[in-house]
């Protein structure tokens, strides 16, 4: 059972991961990648879902031909929690 | 550049692939599948994603966990084309 991340964390996001976005109407954040073509994109899904599997924390994600879309929430909290920080943090550091 | 499916190909569309369903709104067809886990979701995602390239016909796809959505159409078509039939059978055939 994960804990909903704290105020403190929450104020603190946005430096921590510029990247991110908040979902609207939901405790979420979300980022758009995009690539060079279909192989590139889906070579970087397979190394995200190796990260997913390995952490037991799965996106929720799209993509469409060169454009991969990933929203990281945790279920169990009913929101946000330090794993969707922990896990945007190490996708964002594939493409570091 | 893909031709439009002909109006005897889309009467005959139901039949042809009775687990796809149409898009409202769209010139577009979608199924849902559902796996034991993230992992088997993901084995299956890796197996389109061979037929697409190998096709170079690239599906709109979401997953969550265990659920894959898949949304075939043919943008240079405007719409369906036989290259979503023919992707949609390959598909299909994965789980058969």
């Amino acid at each position: 059972m994960a804990d909903p991340l704290s105020p403190g964390r929450r104020d603190v996001l946005p430096s921590l991961l510029p990247a991110w976005s908040p979902v609207p109407g939901r405790d979420a954040i979300r980022r758009e990648f995009r690539f060079r073509d279909f192989s590139e994109a889906f070579a970087f899904m397979t190394r995200v879902a190796l990260l997913a599997e390995a952490g037991d924390h799965h996106p929720e994600w799209s993509n469409v031909w060169n454009r991969v879309e990933i929203t990281l929430t945790t279920h169990d909290a009913g929101g946000l929690s330090e794993r969707d920080l922990r896990m945007a943090a190490a996708i964002d550091a594939l493409l570091a």
